[in-house]
């Protein structure tokens, strides 16, 4: 396929672009492979480059010659292009729509994009493994180092090394993952330090009708806990659900199998239920003419902050068992791709201050989403626009990064990052000129080369004028464990994402902006009276920000 | 009657107060005439220092020949004493039930306190009429000076002295008051320098069933507009409850006597129907147990929400008149006391930069809520707790509050003061130690001689230690008008008042602190530098908070 096939119409002179809040701008459109441009009359400025990935869905209206486009984008952005000529009009609307329905990876932006301050290849072994590995046998000698990477043929959605107790054997595991849905046999996912308890993942156990079990899965979970000890298996699925997954193959740990465990049912949504709670929630916001009783009936209906609630609170119940407890716990729902991961990578945050430094949750990101196997391909390939198009898609990700918004906000001195990550994340999940979130598992990434081909999102951040954008400048260093308040008069809207294209938050920028500043004035005049005092220079660890 | 009647028991030992969010405590209980005290044992220290007018509902339980009472405290906090002794616990409840029941002005704690830093008969004099008028006589002559101090009897709500326009004399004013009721005749409330227009607010004219009209009334109105000028008439009441009031002696002007006039109807909400939403409101808020479902259930059944929103949205339409279509506006509901103050109120907020310092934020409060004769004692007798014992109680100031609080958190830089002065307002206004929002007018403060016999609030928050405490440190002054987004969407429940005593806030408090530190870090590193390079010091009015 040649994107010029593609593209009807590239040019069409005297396009009125409007935005919600910002004044209408008369220009050029082009279309290229993989920006929609638009550059105004006269003056020649640029005023739009939009990624064509970042469009959602596209809406047509005709009224005499000319047409108008809409464009609602992934990232929750509506333009109107109102476009002279019906012919022209169509052409670029289908030139759109076949553009940003390019499925093949290989194709997509992050494959030509090429920024001159990077070099491909670098900043994708940022965040391994080893190095995770590395601070953990410091810790215990209850797991084994990683294995040399290996093909993905026991689980495809792993990537090729992942962390199992020492005490089992390759067989063992190898078993236990047949017996797990898509081969997801139990891995560590974090180890707390403080009391040496652990925080594991899997996928649902294939029981089956007829009470399967597997003496391998047994034995690995059972070594893991010390005679007498006692696990908690968080699923993330009701107690019914997990029981008629049974008829399709599926199920949970039985008691009489596993009887150092017990099992903790927390539902989560997922899957159509929690994409139809993100297009009903963003359709609310996006409504003008709500009184505010319409308005608190649709927020309540789209039923989003109640997932929030729901994912914050099971995270605090797994770090609760963690830290309280001192259990051990494996999370998993079905697949153990969607909210296992909300859960564990939710219960680290909370739990584990490194994991709340710029650095951190960027490898957090890498090793519980990214390298776990979320399904981003399939889960962000639409976004709130898209209407039951897709059957794959589920803002999983986008509810993760509300709860960490939640946690930000509660705590606004723990986090080193703010808003902004958060919204860029989002927003390159769903269209991105970088590969770190294509494809579905480590193993796609390998069969479509994205390491060697794209760029890494982590190396573009971290450069240090970007970076800077990202920081909290209240971060402080909080050692301790960040518990939220899960009741639901805690938890807000979160409107920097939700209303960013609807609502000037433009005073909230810049009171942000002006922290960020004061912060910066206080550091260098600190720095100018050592200077000039010739006090002694603080060590990396204790200037982390402030 | 002395207090020594109403206290049967004053000390009870081993009493143990419980607080939501803060570890038990044990100690001896002491009842004063104002005063509740709980010293911990064994160390001694106060623990707990309760003004008695601070508590709205007195609760009872036994259990056993001890007894638990609940306070329910007028500022939201919800304090359980846990009683050794049946006849202790009864006694105790009573004394407090009494002592808090005191309806006497002048029996109440201002009367009584005598904080040393001050001093008495200062401090009343900071915000007065006369400089109100300086100010504008500097920038129109439309408007007469101030008369001597005379008498209440024109009307008994207003203060000695009140500003109206210089063409009309003293037996037209006198004769259109007749035709107001309460005698809350027409007066300057605010004179926008930008274009000259001027906003004034009344009470209902007494028009009744036979449609009654005022001459003076109309001359009075009618020499506020030039010929050919056109004016809006702001109803705070629905175009049918205005009609209704005719058949209790009340009314509106009617169009063909105001010719200039045009009349606009914004329905607030006063009286039981806010006190209702505020009660409902506290309860959703301090229910625990609620699913989200049930909490946005019920805090859309409060409609709280609602009426800030109706309040910020007519406050707009009136700033919008007077800015933006250059008309001289009007605002009167039925009596002029409660949301016609609302609505001046914010509108000059939103207006006029200079309402917006701590300084002309206090002169708006003293000029358009305490001297324009809202009736505190009656509308903040009783706060959330009062379940219809009383019928004159209703949160208008409180939902003034919550608006500013809205207006604050869209513009973080615009208001010279922080969410901790409008807390203290609105603790102030139902229970105090000072006499600032004693009685319901001028006239009752005269006849009870509260200047003479009790302090200032503004007198004892402009101590620099104290006045510290309210200052928004990212504070820079804004000369613009500041329009708020009234869309349901972007109005959100004030958290720090309603979930003050429920959550812990201690990480947004130190959040705060942490700005102002490096807001005056940066400061004081700025007037360094100034010092070691001789710089210039700016003026005054350039350095504000910034």
């Amino acid at each position: 396929m040649e994107f010029s096939e593609l593209i009807k119409t590239a040019t069409v002179e005297n396009v009125l672009l409007s935005r919600p809040g910002l004044p209408a701008v008369r220009g050029t459109l082009c279309i290229t492979s993989h920006h929609l441009l638009l550059s105004s009359c006269p003056r020649g400025d640029l005023e739009l480059w939009l990624l064509i990935r970042n469009v959602d869905a596209v809406e047509k209206r005709f009224c005499g010659s000319s047409g108008t486009i809409t464009l609602r984008c992934k990232d929750l952005q509506v333009l109107q292009l109102e476009i002279p000529g019906m012919e022209e009009c169509l052409n670029i609307a289908s030139s759109i729509e076949a553009l940003s329905s390019v499925d093949s990876v290989m194709m997509m932006y992050p494959f030509f994009y090429r920024p001159a301050s990077l070099r491909l290849q670098q900043g994708w072994h940022r965040f391994t493994l080893e190095s995770f590995f590395q601070q953990l046998s410091s810790q215990t000698s209850q797991w084994r180092p990683p294995p040399p990477p290996r093909d993905f043929s026991a689980c495809p959605s792993y990537p090729p090394a992942v962390i199992v107790p020492a005490a089992v054997g390759d067989d063992t595991v190898a078993k236990a993952a047949r017996f797990r849905q898509g081969g997801r046999f139990p891995v560590l996912s974090y180890f707390h330090p403080k009391n040496g308890t652990a925080l594991l993942r899997s996928s649902q156990p294939l029981t089956g009708p007829n009470r399967r079990r597997c003496r391998e899965d047994e034995k690995l979970l059972g070594t893991i806990l010390d005679e007498g000890e006692r696990g908690f298996i968080i699923d993330t699925r009701s107690a019914q659900a997990a029981k008629q997954a049974r008829m399709s193959g599926g199920g949970t740990e039985p008691k009489s199998c596993y009887p150092q465990w017990r099992r903790l049912h927390r539902a989560l949504d997922r899957g159509r239920p929690l994409q139809e709670s993100f297009i009903r929630l963003v359709e609310a916001c996006s409504d003008p003419s709500l009184s505010m009783d319409r308005w608190l009936a649709r927020l309540d209906s789209s039923r989003w902050l109640g997932h929030v609630k729901a994912a914050l609170s099971t995270a605090c119940l797994a770090a609760q068992c963690l830290d309280r407890e001192d259990c051990k716990v494996l999370v998993h729902g079905a697949e153990g791709t969607d909210t296992t991961l909300l859960v564990t990578a939710l219960a680290q945050l909370i739990l584990d201050p490194s994991c709340r430094s710029l650095e951190g949750f960027q490898a957090l990101l890498q090793r519980e989403w990214i390298e776990a196997g979320h399904p981003f391909h399939l889960r962000c390939a639409r976004s709130a626009a898209s209407h039951g198009r897709g059957k794959q898609e589920a803002p999983l990700f986008l509810l993760f990064l509300d709860c960490v918004w939640q946690l930000s906000r509660q705590f606004p001195f723990s986090l080193e990052f703010g808003e902004q990550l958060l919204l860029t994340l989002f927003d390159n999940a769903y269209a991105s000129s970088f590969g770190t979130f294509l494809c579905s598992s480590e193993k796609e990434r390998s069969l479509c080369r994205v390491k060697e081909s794209t760029h890494s999102l982590w190396d573009w951040l971290n450069q240090p004028e970007e970076r800077h954008k990202y920081l909290n400048p209240l971060y402080s260093h909080n050692p301790l464990v960040i518990w939220p308040s899960v009741e639901p008069q805690s938890i807000q809207l979160w409107q920097g994402l939700f209303l960013r294209w609807i609502r000037p938050s433009q005073h909230l920028d810049e009171a942000w902006e002006e922290i960020q500043r004061l912060v910066e004035g206080n550091n260098s005049s600190i720095k100018e009276k050592r200077l000039s005092q010739s006090l002694p220079e603080p060590t990396a660890g204790t200037e982390s920000g402030r």
